[in-house]
Parts: C-alpha cells; structure tokens; sequence
C-alpha cells in the first residue's frame, strides 16, 4: 500500500474514525495510483483504521484497476444494480458491524450520495470534512510528482515556441491557439490542462476574456497563458511579447510587471508566508502607480489541478515550505490600452525555489 | 422571466416549497441564460413560489450575468466574504421569515454547502431531489435547442470530412486527431464536445479506449467518435470507415451494425419506448451471432451534455415523444479483430425523427 494510505489509516484511528467513504477522483487516484473520472457512475475507496480498504467500480472499470497496480480488492457492480447497497455488504465484510463515525470529503460528497449511505447505515454520523485533509495532504509534492511537474513545463516551453513563431499581422487569435495545439498534438501531447489563451493588444486587458477571432495587428502586446497535461499533472505559464513596436505605456506596463515578477521570484523560499510573497509583487505594482491594475491574487497552487493549496494571497499566513508548487503571476490589465502577465510556477526548495518553465521573461520582440 | 423559471415556481407552490437553491451551472443556465462554471466558488440562483427569484455570484462575475439579460436582482461577494452568511441576508430581505422547507439538486450539491446553509437555517428541511425534476423539465427540446444541435450536428459532419481526408498509410491515430481538431479551430470551433476518438484496427475493439501513437495500415476498418460544441450545444457521432480492403469478417460486422442502426433510425418514433427501441437493433446483431459483442446501450440523450435523459437501454420504460433527443449507436466489438460504430443522434418528430447528422453510412472506402 501507498504510503499516504497507511498516514491516512493512521489518522482515521487517530481521530477515532471507523470509516472513511472517498469519492473526488483525484484522491482516488492520490491514495491508490488509479484514476478515473466515473461522471454519474459511482467510483468509492473504502478506508478502515485497522483493515484492509477496497475499491467499489463500474464492473467495466474493474480491469483497469488491478492493471494500474491495485493489489487489494477490487468489487464491480452493474448499471442495474443497488451501487450503495453492494457497497454495504462489502463493508459489512469487512467490520462485521455497522461503522458509526465516518469520515468522508464533504466539499465533495453529493447530498444523494450521502442519503443513500444514511439509508443502508441509519446510524451513521459525518463530522468533520476530509476535503481539509486532502488538501494538507496533497500542498507538499514528492520529488516523483516534481519530475512530472518539470515535465509537464517544458511541453509549455515548448508551446510558447511555437505560438511565438505562429503571429503575424492579421492572424486571429484563435489561429495562433490552432497553430499551438496542433503542434502538441503532433508531438503527441493531447490534451492541455487549460483553454489555450492568446489575446493580443485591447483584448488582453481582460484576464476572464478568451481568444476571439480578431486579427492581431502590429504594435501591440500579445499575451499567452498556456500549460499541458503530463501524465495527470500540468503545467500553466504566461509570456507576453511585444508584436513590432508597442506604445510606450503598454511597453511601461510589461516593465513593471516583469520587477514585480523577478521581486517575487527572488522572494520565494522556504520561511515566508503566502500572503507576504503576494505583497512583494504587489508592492513593486502598487509603486509603480498601476495597483488598482492587479486585480487578482498572485498565485495558485498547482499539481494535478491548478485549483489545489497553496493559495498566494493576502490573508493566507501559511508558510511556505520545500515541496510546495504554486504560480507566481502578476499581472496588469489596463482597459483599453493592454494587459500583461507574466507567469511561471516552481516549486520550494531548502533555498529558494526552481521553476517549472524556462522561456525567456526579457521582453521578445516580433517582426 | 424564462417560461422555464415560471414553471419551477409553480412547481414550487404546488409542493410546498419554501424555496429552491439551484447550483448546477447547467441548471442556472437553463432557468437564467447565464452560464459560468464557478469551479470553487460559489453561484446559485435562488427561486421562491411567489417572489422574485435572484442570483448570487462571484463579485467579477456580476457584469456578466447582468449581460446575460438577467434583470432581476444579482448580488455579488468576494473571495474573503461568507458566501453563505450574504446569501442568507439576501433571502431573509425576500422572505422576511427563514424558510423551512428547500428544494436542491441533492445530485449536485455538496454535503459542504447543504451544512453551510444549515448553519444559517437551523430548521431547513430538503425533502425531494429537484435532480429528478431537472431531468424531466429538460427532456423534451425546444424548437430553438434543436437548432443549436443541428448546427453542431453540420461541424460534425465537417469534421468526418477532414478526418477521412487525413487517413494516410503510416500516420497514427493521434496525427488524424490533430488534422480534425486543427480543421475545426480554423474554422472558429474551439471546442470539441470530448476528446476526439479515432480507433484503427484492433484498436477499436476496446470502445473505451483513445487515439494511440500506433501508425494506422493498409486493409484495417478505422473507427471516428467525434463532436463539436455549438453555443454549449453539443453534436456527437461515430463513423468506421475502410481503409483499403478490410477482412471479409470486418467487413461482415460493417454490414450488420449499419443494418442494426439503420433498423434503430426507421424504429425511432414517438410511441415506442426507449427499450424497445434498444431491442430493435439488438435484435439484429444478436441474430446474426454478435450479440456477446455489443457491450452497451443503443443510446444516451443529448443537449448540452451527452448525460443526460433519455437512456435508450434495457429496462427503460419511457415512451419517445417528440423534442426528445438522443443518440443511436450500435456497436460490434470483437477482440483483436475490428471493432464498428454508427452514430447519429436524432430528434424525435410528430411521426418519426430527424438525425443531426447527414454524413453517408454506406461503407466508404479509401485508398
């Protein structure tokens, strides 16, 4: 068994848990090496103190578990069978009497999943929330999930190569993400962990905005955010470049953000807290005149997700510490002249921190 | 306010609900016009019988809603509020008193979110599941939503055009994924409704699984399942094509999946039940001795999702009515030979149905 497996055990006896019900894919495959997203089937690892856990699967995804490497047992069931009453007599199997106190991730857990639990087990309790768990859990990374991770960048350094060669005067932006995405499916990269986002010029300046079919033109700033999937883990970056010769002010904006981001790469290492290395770009910004311009945290945890712990944000008094992996990405968006972002994830080390993504941040300028 | 809207209020009424917190973006979709994904954060569009119904949502997301056409209340909240606390406030402005009795989608919602507003209403009550409510209201398809299929249904058809073109000797699967998909983002599609799947050889007779780096040769059948999203409408269908000149035993299986699909296209009507309309290709593959290798239902329905209502499979009762839309899909799988899949998806008619799409089933083949 997996070594988070046998800590979660050991906490489930600890905080006198008899069960504990894990459903979220991701943790699925966190604790066993197997994943799959089931969408309305019913996928549930089965957890005890001092017993043995299972796993309950769509009988068609029953293989596919013992093959990534799943030595304990596995039970299938059929579209037409009582998912939550098999799953009963399974763990009647095992404990031989009703668990009482579950543990379960309640950010998670549908309400139907839960009723249908109450109804084969009336007396069964849910305090607590696994999701907190989790997600202490899941904030340090391995050195093995480290490599997936540098992996997984140098697809995104890849892409900004190829997206940088595909502009040209007149070209949309949803050509250029065309041009990228071909170019990784060909090397075989299938999936990207995102949208591909390309926005030149005005359009940049909204962060939530997409790419449109607008033709990129000359003199304007060309922003990227970008990432792959590899093998379950993902990389995110951001490059803006300059297409010809920018305004002064769009080139004043990339100035700035570009301090702010090298500030806050300087500052990332093992002792500060999130909310701190937040007000190191924040304060190169804010000095700069453009604060009310950065209108979002300066970065988020990444992994599996990019919606996972550490957040890099005001309020967040979490330390850092080696093994964390998170963005570092500040960003300008002044409406109706440009937006910048500037963008690489890295993960702490006993020093300082590395990098995921390697693409030069010196601003490029395009012919 | 949308029909749709009207409908859930009287709903409401009827069953002596006090109120309805819908949070499925699909749903608030269907009711509102307003489609976003909140991933973490929180969006729900909050019902009463006799009052206006208002939306809460992530503070940057509350220009868009109001775009949407919204023109009841929305009221927004940031990163640091208490989501539930405002969301509370905001209900008691309307009701005055706390109400006792709530509706949710108990598929969708979190055991988290259902404590939280528990917290706030220590005397709620969620009798029901608006889950099955849901699935009914949006079963049958309105004049505008099949538009919106038959147009992903037309970018389907394009898509099997580039794909048939892109089959060379030599080139793998993953490489006719990338020509698809680079096709359809030239033309302004940038979503495909799943991960593209073309299958050559034995390889398709493992309907779960994707495209592989395996080159595609000579005399072998090659599957496609592919879909576009229009307007967040999806289309989804499958074509298997020859790529040279097939075993006599492939193309033997081609012969009696068309004849199995094309015996389900003529069965469709309203009238019929969803099993029965299972049986009537499954009748034809069985007779002919395949009946171990058609591993799954004839169909599911289609809309903005491909889970949704109605399953065409064994045991569903429902009786077809028009402005239900789903897919027929046979399929004959047999190990280390070939495997065959033909799909379209249909709406049902006054006397009959009419398929999204139009590519030819008759065998094609490519030299």
């Amino acid at each position: 068994m997996k070594s988070q497996l046998l800590d979660l055990q050991k906490y489930l006896g600890e905080n006198n848990y008899d069960i504990a019900y894990i459903s979220d894919p991701t943790d699925i495959d966190y604790f066993t090496g197997f994943y799959s997203d089931p969408i309305e089937r019913i996928l549930a690892l089965l957890v005890f103190p001092d017993k043995d856990p299972f796993i309950f699967a769509p009988q068609l995804e029953v293989e596919s578990v013992k093959k990534a490497g799943w030595d304990k047992d596995v039970f299938g069931y059929l579209d037409n069978e009582d998912a939550f009453k098999l799953i009963a007599g399974h763990i009647l199997d095992v404990t031989k009497s009703a668990p009482k106190v579950w543990a379960s991730e309640k950010d998670n857990l549908s309400v139907q999943k839960l009723e249908a639990i109450k109804q084969n087990f009336p007396d069964a309790e849910f305090p607590g929330n696994l999701s907190r768990y989790m997600e202490k859990a899941r904030l340090i990374k391995t050195p093995e999930e480290i490599k997936l991770l540098e992996a997984a960048g140098d697809e995104a350094d890849y892409a900004f190569t190829v997206g940088f060669n595909a502009i040209k005067e007149g070209r949309t932006e949803q050509e250029v993400v065309a041009e990228i995405e071909y170019a990784m499916m060909k090397k075989g990269v299938m999936h990207m962990s995102f949208d591909t986002i390309v926005q030149a010029g005005e359009n940049a300046a909204n962060p939530h905005g997409g790419p449109e079919k607008n033709p990129i033109h000359k003199d304007e700033l060309v922003l990227f955010d970008l990432g792959t999937v590899h093998q379950r883990y993902i990389s995110d970056a951001s490059r803006t470049v300059a297409f010809g010769k920018p305004s002064d002010k769009a080139l004043d904006i990339y100035k700035v953000d570009l301090e702010a981001q090298y500030a806050a790469m300087d500052a990332a290492k093992p002792g500060i807290t999130a909310a701190e290395l937040d007000k190191v770009a924040r304060d190169v910004i804010d000095k700069a005149g453009y604060g009310e311009y950065f209108i979002h945290r300066l970065g988020h945890g990444i992994g599996t997700s990019e919606h996972e712990f550490p957040s890099i944000m005001e309020g967040n008094d979490l330390v850092l510490e080696p093994g964390m992996c998170f963005s570092i990405e500040p960003g300008i968006y002044i409406p109706h002249v440009a937006g910048v972002r500037i963008e690489d994830c890295v993960h702490i080390t006993e020093n300082g921190n590395e990098p995921f993504t390697h693409t030069s941040k010196e601003l490029k300028y395009i012919d």
